[in-house]
């Protein structure tokens, strides 16, 4: 099957969020949507572009802030004038797919779907069925979200939990509710009763559904997202009072309480490749050692794990399991498969000693 | 005790030797004996010249290669002219401790000894003491070895078998022979007895006798040597021809199958910093990183080992027992102490692929 054109639909993808947890490689000037994080040639960002594009033709709305802005447009470079949504600051999900939104709204969209720019999909065409599915319950009003078929039990992730399909759109389940970050045994009880799927920030929704059901919560907010959208000119004056506020707490949890969400499932492998243990796990094999960059200055003998070099530099890699290796021209982290969500404490460690230049 | 002048004594420093397996420190264009390897400020040669100084004043002669002239010259500005000794291609140490003893048969020297220019010694006046030993045993004729206490059953290290002590000579015993580097067993075996100390290639000797003895292994070897010695100019043509023989060979062993060979106990801590295990083992305590270099670009979180920032870059290690990194600008080491032996694998991995740069 190959991915078929959604007439109306537009891709709205918030490029943000550093992703301390794989520093040295993501940082705040260099956050991981602009990293090509699986060796394939093109940046997470322009893979999510490349899987949008099929789906979505030209109606590609990038929300990213204004230090990114620049990058952005280097990567893409196909982008339509009007195709990047500048933030002045970050002010969490809410904001920026709310603006996008509220620019979609006067724009005349159908449908839009948020993508985060940061994942890894594995099949297109199973991707672009569940996008398809979403959009066509997202026309008759729905709140949709794609819930990602658990692999095992995270405790990485929020939950959906489903409920009842809908008559008319058989692919679509009730929203019981969005549930936090398990525990690992409350993840796996979660995956036992086979009614829970991961929650990975896919909504799809027509734009102005989704500012009606941010007004029911919070009026000005939605008001304030929609006269930017008519005044662009007044971007400034009114960013920096939207609440910092992630779209799940603002809009989804309430609305599922209402009975107004439904999920899809979305069985088309997913990864938000979220430190570096992830990254290993989605690149290699476990007895293997991944290397992600030139193997030709990598060496080897009897170690596994994940070298990324990235300075030139040979990298010697002698007896040491599940090691991870990320070498930079500036910074070097030496970790383990295990450790490897740690490492965001060498960034608030680097930030607490003023070393900014590196985080 | 302060350590006191030895009259009429040289040192002789055979400095040679890369040291594949404390790679990429140590390289062919840059041994380790040009390295501060203690994190003292001093390089291991110059931590010899300022032991050996108290005890020679400015008899002290380095052998090196060609390649390391300059660089001896510039680490011992000090050293007098006709100091150093360079040989146009490496050709084992009979061959280096040979010629320095010829030349100082010309000058007139009563007594030798040599001292690798790579080893570290912790007591020095423990040294000068077993030195002076050794100096006093020479004078009478006999080929001294300083044996080093064994602090534990190394199977890396050759051994020195030893007998009855001599009348004249209390602190001195007669070499019963120089045993190869055992396997660990027997290793044990040996300490148990108490009678066996390491070998680490310190002979103390007057010239002509070092010289006597050898010519009655290979009389053109000796005739050669002190043919050189007589005219400089025939270096070139006579020292390609010169066997490629260590002088435990050479000299020792036979000499001690003679009755020649007596040896003085040296309990004053001694390490050749065979890898970076022995190196992590001087530095530091097992439980704690150690950090040669500079200590502010290396950022530890629950790791133990030993760390060498070399490049500048900022260092992060993560949850990891015993780690080995040494991060140079060219090349990264990443291993453990477990595996440091390993590390000379590497360096065969490298030249086989034509990266002599960077061994």
């Amino acid at each position: 099957m190959v991915a078929v054109e959604i007439p109306g639909f537009w891709a709205v993808v918030p490029a943000g969020g550093a992703g301390t947890r794989l520093w040295p490689l993501s940082r705040s000037a260099s956050p991981k949507f602009l990293h090509d994080l699986t060796g394939s040639g093109r940046s997470l960002l322009q893979q999510t572009y490349d899987r949008l594009g099929p789906i979505v033709g030209d109606r590609f709305l990038v929300v990213t802030g204004d230090a990114h802005r620049e990058a952005v447009t280097g990567q893409l470079d196909a982008l339509p004038a009007g195709a990047i949504l500048a933030e002045p600051t970050a002010r969490d999900s809410m904001a920026a797919i709310g603006l996008a939104a509220a620019v979609l709204e006067r724009r005349g969209a159908e449908v839009m779907g948020s993508f985060a720019a940061d994942h890894v999909i594995t099949d297109e065409d199973l991707f672009a069925r569940a996008v398809a599915d979403a959009a066509a319950a997202a026309r008759d009003g729905w709140l949709v979200t794609i819930g990602i078929e658990p692999t095992f039990a995270s405790p990485a992730f929020g939950y959906i939990h489903q409920g009842e399909p809908l008559d008319e759109h058989p692919a679509a389940r009730r929203v019981v509710e969005f549930v936090e970050k398990p525990s690992v045994p409350v993840a796996e009880e979660y995956l036992a009763t086979g009614r829970y799927r991961w929650n990975a920030g896919m909504f799809v929704v027509r734009p102005t559904v989704l500012l009606d059901l941010l007004a029911e919560q919070d009026a000005q907010f939605a008001g304030d997202l929609r006269a930017i959208a008519a005044e662009p000119g007044r971007l400034g004056e009114l960013w920096g009072r939207l609440p910092r506020i992630a779209i799940d707490h603002a809009v989804a949890e309430p609305a599922a309480a209402a009975g107004r969400v439904v999920t899809v499932p979305g069985g088309f492998g997913w990864d938000d490749v979220g430190d570096f243990d992830s990254l290993a796990e989605l690149l290699g094999k476990d007895e293997e050692c991944t290397i992600l960059g030139d193997a030709d200055v990598v060496h080897v003998l009897q170690a596994t794990g994940l070298v990324v070099p990235g300075s030139g530099r040979v990298v010697a890699v002698v007896g040491l399991d599940d090691v991870v290796i990320v070498d930079t021209p500036d910074a070097l982290l030496v970790t383990t498969r295990e450790r490897a969500q740690d490492v965001k404490g060498i960034v608030a460690a680097l930030k607490e000693k003023g070393r900014t230049d590196l985080t």
